[in-house]
């Protein structure tokens, strides 16, 4: 390996806040979403599901939509159906595996939710920032996720 | 509540990317350094350690540095202990807990993985971004990034 080309002061600055952003801002939202006995993953779980035809997504398009394995998207799917905030489905008429599916109550509990946790990421993220620096942000990091999903 | 400020669409993609980045960008770097047998929370205690006087951090100063809570910590060092990176050490001199230590290990191991895990850090993400990228993401986090601080 050749010598490596360790951070500069201004990139060190950058990253690390970048990842101190990310840290405290889902402490908090987790810590706002606790009133509802949610965390912030619970919350992307039944916004995905509650936007996805007949409230229902594969368990692999959900590890997808949600970037995690299915492993890890299964305890959570344990967790939130001990809760009765959704099922999970077998697929009857293929082989490709079970279904994701949101409840009434799932249904009520994200519509009932939405409204505080909006206002929470307005708050602490998007009101914090101008019209530029959001569309910077966007435009600085959607192709690097565009890569990185290439390298999942 | 007044009626909910739903997110403009601008809005929305800049914080969906956002969080898109940080799952993937830690996903990968977790990948990369499972060659070494560490994962993306390792190499930051490591990190924190090496960097503080005579290598070692009370657990609360080191719970705060890597903005988490002492419970989710503590198990943390307690994998990382097993492993011969780090360990504990009470303090004798005052009643303020525990301090971790880095082991010759732990240093030997931050030396030899912090070329690779760097190059990771450029490839996926800082080399990736023009300085002026860098430095708006930086001067929108940081503000946000210390109100949040003093939030928890």
């Amino acid at each position: 390996m050749s010598a490596p080309r360790w951070l500069s002061p201004a990139e060190q600055r950058a990253w690390r806040t970048q990842l101190a952003l990310h840290k405290l801002l889902m402490h908090r939202l987790d810590r706002e979403l606790q009133e509802f006995s949610l965390t912030v993953n619970d919350y992307e779980i039944l916004v995905n599901l509650s936007e996805s035809p007949e409230r229902r997504m594969r368990m692999s398009d959900l590890a997808d939509a949600t970037i995690q394995s299915r492993s890890r998207l299964s305890h959570q799917i344990s967790r939130m159906e001990a809760k009765g905030l959704v099922m999970r489905e077998d697929c009857h008429d293929d082989r490709r595996g079970t279904f994701a599916v949101l409840t009434d109550e799932g249904w009520e509990t994200i519509q009932r939710v939405a409204p505080f946790h909006v206002a929470g990421v307005r708050e602490h993220f998007v009101d914090r920032l101008t019209d530029d620096q959001l569309e910077t942000i966007e435009a600085a990091y959607a192709p690097i996720v565009e890569q990185l999903k290439k390298l999942r």
